[in-house]
């Protein structure tokens, strides 16, 4: 990979007639150096049982080949054929809502081991027909898998196994997970209900977890089938999806990604965002963070995104370019679209490629024009950044799960989203780069600050690592409700926020949810004049002796509680916060924790709209970018001096800038 | 049928006593001269399979007769009795959410052999009985049907054996759906899967399409059975119904009515519309224009309207006097309530008729008397009333289906109906009257002015022949996304509006959604000052050369686009609008279109409130209607000289006439 | 009972660890005196089918009884374990949406003869091993029973077989249910259909009231059982609640709570209410009344109630001892929390008991502790308070159902329970203290005035009761919709308000929805310049002569109806209103009607906030209880004389006094 890949995914096989020569003119005229295909066409490989067409990936790897285009093959798995689930409808996932009907794509029970023998079938055969073609540069297994809810019967009996092995005596898993209350105790394995409608919590996230590592194992099988087959050049890849609100909004709740990428080449994944005036480069920015994180801090793959996309996010002159550089910004090595053209019947018709259905040159394919062309000249100084944060946040599929199950209030849908998002987009509007870590380790103390936001359910090692970092020098933000219950979801009977109590100085015991509350600040360097709202959820927090109060509830009946407090611990200091702030405080809160530190991860002084990054390019320079996210223009100034490479000009340490709307800038120095 | 019907359902099964003799005396009294029975009594007529009970209808047969009212029987197949379904549980109706439980109406199978087989000799048995009596003028088929959302065995499998004669080949069939898409492939028929859950737009069209099929099989069924013992002097009809939205509201998509129409002598449907405040007329408007297309421009029955209705809808004084004679002035030669008392138990207890639950002359069955005299009286004048418009309005269920596939954005529901309410109420509002059509043919350059919202599907030939309308001189109002994809809702790769870009000098490749999008006025005919909100879609139009830009967007990222255009073609003219105006942009765009034409339809210079209605009645007179649809005085001059029929006053061409709230006029020229 | 009972309800069960001593010292550190053990611990005393562990009972029972704390023990039967349910999956109730799935509590079929089977021999087994503690003050039959929405097999069954009981000839069925409407008609009874599909509101409704008395019977059953086993000095009581929307919000339409209450020796319920600054005592209020009328105005047990409970209802300092001293002023002889602790895991884990989940002396806890001190000092004079009201109203299940089958317009969900809310809450704010009855007989003449809100459905002997009650001197407020319909929900044929147009001297044949509607005031009595909303429904009706008009409806059509009228009938006088007004309009028809009448019901001239309650106690004494239901602190001038009970101080009759926000007085004159 010494180049920026700028790709489409290709489907000849949906095409309304042969455009393949003409299609290919016109990637070339953009700038597209890769194409991923094939990943949701079983039914065109195999028709029948046994039978398989191989003309459309055939015809579409001689052609790319002779174009000098990379191909990405994916395994065709996520969409099973008509033939198959008339021969076998069991093999159709059973959700809480009963057994899903044929019709949408992702709708397999992928442990039932009749659709893992078809399942491998297809997949060595195309592997075997396929192997040896010099256009492949590598293997996407699957797509977006996820469990898809499934409670069915092989699920449930592999999750009963998996507690047999883990609890020999039923006794402790009563006890653990509390299920006396309510006559939940089982007592011999052969009662064990199903646990679809459980109220349990304890054991709603155990199956939960169980479900993800199903993912990740079917991950694992999969590769293992194609590493059978690929050349060592090639690179196995996944594309990984988000928690979906119309768009990725947050931690993927279905998969574990760290869990699952272990089995992978590169990290791959789709980041798809809201557009036009809501076009802020936050889910660029936190997709991003996640990826990278999947292999080490190493490039990874965007895989999907939009070009035109919903008929809402047809892009505004700009932002087209805007975005495919804020995923460079954020570690890409690949920017590519879903995908060349618009489908012209079925499902997705109105998610439309780069290419409208009339195939016609459209604005936002001009400009895609001017991408393929700077990634292809600015690959020497772009290809392989990294990034040097020191400023990590933590995310756990357990602790989202657990706080999931129980929702403040009338809070809906992954609340766990709503807080991650709150912390991460506050200090993203605030230019703090960050890592996303998912433990918490002896190599977190590369970190000169950790987020820890609603850490709901840890057992005591987490705790004591988080600690532990603090007591060693670190700072840690930690936000409400961590610390809370333990690996279980059984809340601590200790006093609260449990093992986190030492580090953060403070206890509570008692919470409710803020009316029509705000918070004052109790110290000069923070002002609460605006945006002071308590919003959430509310802890009535006591501060030990030594420990610092920031902010205090504005109640009638709370007035006396602190509501965020600071404590030095060891050589650290944790800043311990009880409810859930408005960005702008979490900034300022931020700011008093990191006081005195010098930041890589804090890369300007300006504020979104205006974003900016900072990366090492292989050469070791430090590649700086501005990013205008607005429509009006903006005016800074330098904060480096440099080279801007897009216009060639050189920049000088605090000389005038100016941004257009939607525009950005690229310094090297 | 030399008089206007005024008529009332009438159900001697529900009484709690014995009324008859009393409800004929006080129908006399009300100027009733029709009854429609029977139509939901089977297990009344048989209450045990093969024991039949003809009591309620015989004795009210005879005392109707007696009386002098006519009596129209309906079969009384739509709700079945407990010991059918008790024997065959099968005959009750399986949808998406899955086999319906007995309770309700409207829930059998009615492709299903067994239902048919009963249904087919409770309307024998009932047939051969009444046949020969003289009070029945006339049969209505079951009531309101519809497919009732059938995806049972006998309806998935009859749509497969019609797609079989079809696509000899599923190749063909693949290819035309876009199968391959998501491995929805069909390569065997023995694997045509269940299409409840399926997510290939054009499959669901192709499925509703024969699921609309059924019912005109189905009704044109009961009628060949029922013209077997019907006298010749009997009409057959049927009570469609519309899109309900608490009240009528749009095109009913679960039925084809043009084609289910076929089967009857007579139209008949059903008008429910809001009241009090909310009495526009529109309804009445649409439906009557709707009904009385179905058989070549005759008079229709309005075989049911509310007379109290709803809790909501009892009437202000003076509008059930209007309401019956706005369904006049569209066309109707009945207007019957349903129904003449109030049911005292079980559902619809709440749904009141002309009598309340107390059976005394209330306010409303006050003012029926007037209508029922006024009928009576103005028979010779207001019977047999023809529209002799020249404007037309394209509805269509497959661009309906197809539309609602592929909503804009977050709108729900029917938004086909949306659209066509805008255009259709635009000109009410403007008083312009319509004729609705469902092709365009030969026979269409009669009109001089044709409308087209939303006509999202349609092949090759409807296009061509719009194009061609306009070529001959016509001129047309053309909607977004009318022409975007084809019969089988596969969206052109040519250049859109696909082939209406001919007539419409305009192309666009990309849309968006508006938002904060108003539009500008781009001559001086237009006034866009206020009402200039771009809705719900939006195409980026780019005018051809000679195309005439009328309106242009507001907004930074799409100034450089038309909103709509006006070309000439051939002899005729085309308008294109890219986006959903508010009501006065339409009738505005109306009037710039049809600038110079003279137009029948255009039936005043005012507006709505005030709204008029032209027809020609049998002496060849235009008969004009004047209605105050709002609670205070008008003013107006009139716009005819003439006698006004209520009054018998002579009328002056400009002459000051004053109508007071919810008040109208008849005038004789 | 001689003692204020101050309890807990303690899951022994449910403890992360060994707590039990450290809990019972500071139970009596708090005041604690009774716990409430067992009642959803099947799974723990029967771990598998006949294996018996009474561990946690008999060191509970123990402990408490060696420190003086008396222990009720609740029936383990509405949370069925594990092994009963994989041994006899059909013993999980069936409702209309299908067979519930194993997981939360309250799900098996209270009529199925296996769960009979197995709940009887736990019951007896529990109870001879425990029956001879000396810490057992009385049993608690089951919990919250209800029929759970049960159209199961059994249920179904044995509900035919009540109506051939009643019904020897399905005619009259036909008939009185009037089931020949959309063929509903039933002719033989093996053709009976399920019900839970009907459309046929008597039906649905017959079938409510008989799942209603399978509850009745179940709870006769338990009571049965255990009173074989229970020595002379122990109670049965039963924990009733009410309908939830988040708390306790009205009449429970799933259990006759008069007719179950027949089993029981003293009425137990729960009652939980919003709080903070959402706290009004409206709850505590009604549904102590309900609770205190099933066993002739006895004292009554507050089983459950919260202590800290949701998030949101964290209490304010002064809260807990305001609804303390509030549920004794409404007659209740216990107050318990639910419950001690906060449980760990599952589900419930943030509905806190009095304890947070760290067993600390919280600041909720310690106002617990000057409660229990407070109960046990002044349970000389307020043990065994009894109520003396003079005001009745009227509720009724039947009429409930059937009125939520007729819902009003777009209203939603237990719209009975937002009238009598309205009714009630509007008494309330205006400290008149009522009792709460559910027939009308000879007795009912002690009550000086009567409300009657939406008795929708009623047979013709309570309708004419009401009249003769009326006729006899009492003064009685009738409710629109009151009177409508018979006791099969039948609407009567009759002039409307049905029998009660007799005493009421009123009538109507026509209503509407009020839409910006109004009402004036037709006498100087009445204020009607704000709160003048006519809400919900508005019958127009029409005065007799002598009947006076109170309001009159301000809307162009309707404005010759009255809305409210008042009669003199016989000795008495009735008021009837067409219409829901707001609560200070409902307080001056009340005012109106009983004008002139000395009430004891009117405990205070002053207006919500301020809450007034005057009760007799054991002594003859009168005791006057005076509640500020504001954080604000309140002024007034003593109503009474005599001793302040929490001070000590004498207070004399007209002397200002001051409550703090959230404060009360109680004086004893």
């Amino acid at each position: 990979m010494s180049d920026l890949y700028y790709g489409v995914a290709y489907y000849d096989e949906y095409m309304p007639e042969d455009r393949l020569a003409q299609d290919i003119a016109l990637m070339r005229e953009t700038g597209i150096n890769v194409v991923r295909i094939a990943e949701s066409t079983w039914s065109t490989l195999e028709p029948q049982e046994g039978e398989y067409h191989f003309y459309h990936i055939d015809r579409v790897l001689n052609a790319m080949h002779q174009a000098g285009i990379a191909v990405i093959i994916g395994t065709p798995t996520y969409a099973v054929p008509a033939w198959l689930v008339a021969k076998h409808p069991d093999i159709l996932v059973t959700t809480a809502e009963g057994q899903q009907k044929y019709g949408p794509r992702q709708i397999m029970d992928i442990v039932n081991p009749t659709f893992r023998r078809y399942a491998e079938n297809i997949i060595r055969t195309l592997m075997a027909h396929v192997q040896n073609h010099p256009a492949i540069i590598g293997w996407q297994l699957d797509n977006e898998t996820k469990h898809y809810d499934n409670v069915g019967r092989y699920m449930q009996e592999g999750f009963v196994r998996s507690l047999q092995e883990k609890y020999p005596s039923l006794d402790r898993l009563n006890h653990d997970f509390g299920l006396d209350y309510w006559s939940n105790r089982i007592d011999s394995w052969d009662d064990f209900p199903p646990v679809e409608n459980t109220i349990n919590a304890s054991l709603a996230c155990a199956f939960s977890r169980y479900q993800r590592q199903q993912v990740t194992e079917y991950l694992a099988w999969q590769a293992e089938i194609v590493r059978e087959y690929a050349q060592p050049h090639q690179f196995v890849t996944h594309n990984f999806d988000f928690e979906w609100r119309g768009y990725s909004f947050g931690v993927q709740p279905r998969v574990d990604h760290f869990a699952a990428a272990k089995a992978l080449d590169i990290a791959g994944v789709d980041i798809y965002h809201p557009s036009q005036k809501h076009l802020t480069g936050r889910e660029i920015a936190f997709g991003g963070a996640i990826t990278r994180a999947l292999k080490g801090g190493n490039n990874y793959f965007v895989l999907e995104t939009q070009a035109q996309g919903f008929a809402q996010w047809t892009p505004f002159p700009g932002q087209l370019r805007l975005q495919a550089f804020s995923h460079v910004a954020s570690g890409a090595a690949m920017v590519s679209y879903w995908h060349w053209h618009s489908i012209h019947n079925s499902f997705e018709t109105y998610w439309k490629g780069l290419l409208s259905h009339d195939f016609s040159r459209n604005a936002t394919w001009q400009e895609a024009t001017t991408i393929g062309a700077d990634f292809a000249r600015l690959s020497p100084q772009l290809a392989g950044l990294r990034a040097e944060n020191d400023v990590a946040l933590l995310i756990n599929n357990e602790a989202m799960d657990a706080l999931n199950q129980f929702r403040p209030g009338d809070a809906q849908g992954n609340v766990y989203n709503d807080i991650f998002r709150r912390f991460h987009d506050a200090l993203y509007d605030h230019n703090i780069a960050l890592d996303i870590i998912n433990d918490v380790t002896e190599e977190t103390s590369r970190y000169k600050t950790l987020i820890v936001p609603g850490l709901y359910a840890a057992d005591d090692g987490l705790l004591t690592r988080i600690n532990r970092y603090v007591e060693q020098g670190g700072r840690a933000l930690i936000g409400f409700k961590s610390g809370f219950s333990d690996e279980n979801v059984k809340v601590r009977s200790s006093v609260q926020p449990g093992i986190l109590h030492s580090a953060c100085g403070v206890t509570y015991s008692q919470f409710t949810l803020p009316e029509d509350v705000t918070v004052a600040a109790c110290t000069s360097a923070l002002d609460c004049r605006e945006h002071n709202a308590a919003e959430l959820w509310m802890e009535l927090l006591t501060p030990a002796p030594g420990t610092r109060t920031l902010l205090r509830y504005q109640h009638p009946a709370w007035r006396e509680y602190a509501a965020a407090t600071e404590a030095d611990y060891g050589k650290g200091r944790a800043l311990y916060v009880g409810f859930l702030p408005q960005k702008t405080l979490i900034s300022q809160l931020f700011d008093t924790l990191t006081d005195g530190l010098e930041l890589r991860s804090r890369t300007s002084a300006y504020r979104y709209p205006l974003i900016t990054r900072t990366l090492r390019n292989r050469d070791g320079k430090r590649i700086h970018f501005l990013f205008n996210y607005s429509g009006d223009s903006q005016e800074m100034l330098a904060e480096t001096s440099g080279t801007e490479l897009l216009s060639g000009k050189s920049v000088t340490l605090g000389e005038p800038l100016r941004l257009r709307g939607w525009e950005f800038s690229i310094i090297e120095s």
